[in-house]
């Protein structure tokens, strides 16, 4: 299973890492690249057209378009992480409210952490390793939670 | 490949309504449930594991707690769909800023449709009888999209 | 001159109507088109790409990244009209919060008249027959402002 | 009389730092724990059912479903403290905007102090003892209002 | 035990009516009247110093200073029901924000059904009539809820 | 003439300063008191009741009750002036969507300053003197606005 | 005493009408004009520096740019009313958050009649009559409100 | 071709800034100026008026009535850049909700940057040497953003 990480600008860096520490406990390959659904839309497509990816996590600000641009050119599952700013509307909204037709998966401001996790849930559903990986993550999540 | 479908309350049918409209157009096996986060914590508990299912649909308006009551039960991908009432930014909010380590894919306000193409488009992964009827799906919207 | 409006779907026509009803008054060319930034993003791209327009003029609501997707596309001026539903906030803020490098010229909810008028402007800079218009139409508007 | 200060988080002990603070100067017996709606739903209702306490105070963030949570479990009194992020208005919707029937009794952002002292004034109600302390209380904080 | 329900304006009334309905069925003295926190703060504060009530819900939209009044006056419970009207967040932030020292329990939009409840639950610490009366009302709501 | 300032708080003293520091310039009584709407509401109620002021302001934050709460006491004209905190939008709707019958100017977010250039304003309206130092006032103000 | 209001468009009636009710009741002389600050600056200015008005009421929705428009043209107090539209937080918060030096009362939204009485409350510091008649408008008011 | 900058305080200089670093670039003459719309209203009319500039940006914050109010003076067209403060919506609304007839392009909060280049956009029209190198900075830009 794969999972491609797309940031619309390189500053979105931290929250890609913290998507990137997530995904380095499992074993799953991922990708972390740059490009923007506004600066650099063809090479986005082809980015997006010419992936193995089984799911997709776009990171974007402002007027968030990223995710739903690479929505709009695959019909694997995207997940769009709304990037904090002086607004922090504008990205939550520009992701979650995709037109119907073309879902985009919306999670929280700066969540790269959660957009891993809900990629390797879904990676999971076929991959007995991947959804063991999981199932101990939680246990040990409960665990650190519990302990105080 | 299965999905369920739960709603906070039976006055959420609508939006579920929508997904479902989508879903009988694909071979995959889904289920329309009732339960509350807050006035059925238990039953919800129980419903959530022991579902076979392979993604989850949680719908509720107002502190839409459901999609993330279903995601605290369960690893498999929980969508999250707000639904309408008089502030809006409510349920939105609820659904999507979820804290770290339990992720819920949040879709549009009273996007019940984008909420079951997102779990076929998670199915299809890795069903390809699915993975076709989306490509299908995808090709006829954009045909539909582009006559005037 | 010719102003090119592109709809992101066929029910934003009432908003599209406005701006029809502004253009129909003045010595330009103008054509209205429906594509969608998310559901037929290479029809949108050719579209605008094989364009003899000077302006255009996006419309679209919820994750309004139409406007956005046109402005990635040209490098002529491109106007956004956010067009209402039941949240607002998010057309509004998708159009004007656009990222550095691809600005998009936002003007108000549904404000299809005031896009025309704004590409109207655009054009008089270098077309006198369009600026007398314009003059015009502002004495006239003022006129019937202070009539009571 | 008992009260039961329930964290999402280890990182609200700010704010249920502030009810304690509170709490301190009456005769009431009090705990403070962290369970979280979310990633340890059981040991959360296990907590719940299984307190003795006459009133619980949830402080929660972001989608704050913590305080409704309790409320799920319990037909004790929950107060819900929504604690300060980035957008705020999340955890205060979450909180208030509760479904009819399982009532979450809401204060202000942060306000660890006000929950305090609405819990005191529920187990005033049937304590002779605690209503002289609350009403000294406010006796006092009037006198250093008044003073300049 | 007795519930005092005081509204900000005679149109208040369809909340209070919601609170009402659900008292009706309890063991609980309860009464409703009309007092301003703005028209008639003289009266408010003697209706409240007068009162021989165990708690006190107040209703009111716009700027609801109305429970935030009632809460001055008294060191019972006070409960804050926003009534809706074409901003909403202005009561919902008018009832929530209260200042350190004077809490009161706000609870969601229009909520005279959740206000009714929570103080019901207060009054059910001390009154094991009330009490089993709530845990029946619970198990009677969770059996409607789960009946299809 | 005199104004009176009320701060709902001490920590509103720097929103007070910038008042101060207009008033200072004019020919005009001023007080700077500290009285709460919720904490100390009879001396609120005494210390409007027995003011002889011509014009009240009242700062507060939050759920900035204190100039309606003013405005409830006299049929003097009151100024409201929100104090910013981390919401921001709870005081500018508490302060101006008061109920009909019971006005409260508002202005803007720790707009001290302009709070009382309106109550020197409307004081200038019967005296001749603050009238021309307003005037005075407001074009040394153009004169520096105008030099680069 | 004159009282002048200035509307921002014909279809701010309404709202100027609920003024008119109130002013009727006073000995006070008041016109209603309109005037817009962005279709007739020139017209507005003029009105503004050759009225007599000693109080000015300016109603407007959307950008609600007039009553700092007026503001800006005399030192006298101005009133501004945001009038209701899809968006309501454009026109209260473009009214209420002027820039320091030219201050405007904001009242609440479409409230014609706080706006009515404020411009009173400001007449009546100098004048008798309209003092008397006020504060017999306020306990009719109270009395009113206590009946059931 | 030319483009006039007015700021609406000197305050704004850093969002100025970021036009005139884009504008440098360019074969355009520029000039930034100081001028507001409730400050100095005549001295604004007289700049727009009497200006040679093919296309205006102002640039202001709060309630950011300055491009509105240049709009009102001038057919040409008129971009609106809102500065960022405490609040955000006030600047951008007040930008961009616009009544009908005046059109003012709105871009992003302090977004200096894209009100230049929409400025250049406009002026390319009809100059090709700045339309030239508005296609070479398009180029550079997507040169940079694919780099890693």
């Amino acid at each position: 299973m794969k999972i491609q990480i797309i940031m619309g600008s390189k500053s979105d860096m931290p929250v890609a890492e913290r998507a990137k520490a997530i995904l380095k406990g499992f074993d799953v390959e991922y990708s972390i690249n740059v490009a923007s659904a506004h600066r650099t839309p063809d090479a986005l497509k082809e980015m997006v057209e010419h992936s193995d990816a089984d799911v997709f996590i776009g990171i974007a600000g402002l007027s968030a378009a990223l995710p739903g641009a690479i929505a709009s050119h695959t019909t694997k599952p995207v997940i769009g992480v709304p990037v904090s700013g002086k607004v922090n509307l504008d990205a939550i909204l520009s992701i979650i409210q995709m037109p119907p037709g073309i879902p985009v998966a919306g999670v929280g401001l700066d969540r790269g952490d959660n957009a891993a996790l809900l990629a390797l849930e879904i990676c999971a559903i076929n991959d007995k390793k991947i959804m063991k990986q999981m199932e101990r993550y939680r246990k040990e999540m409960k665990k650190k939670a519990l302990v105080k």
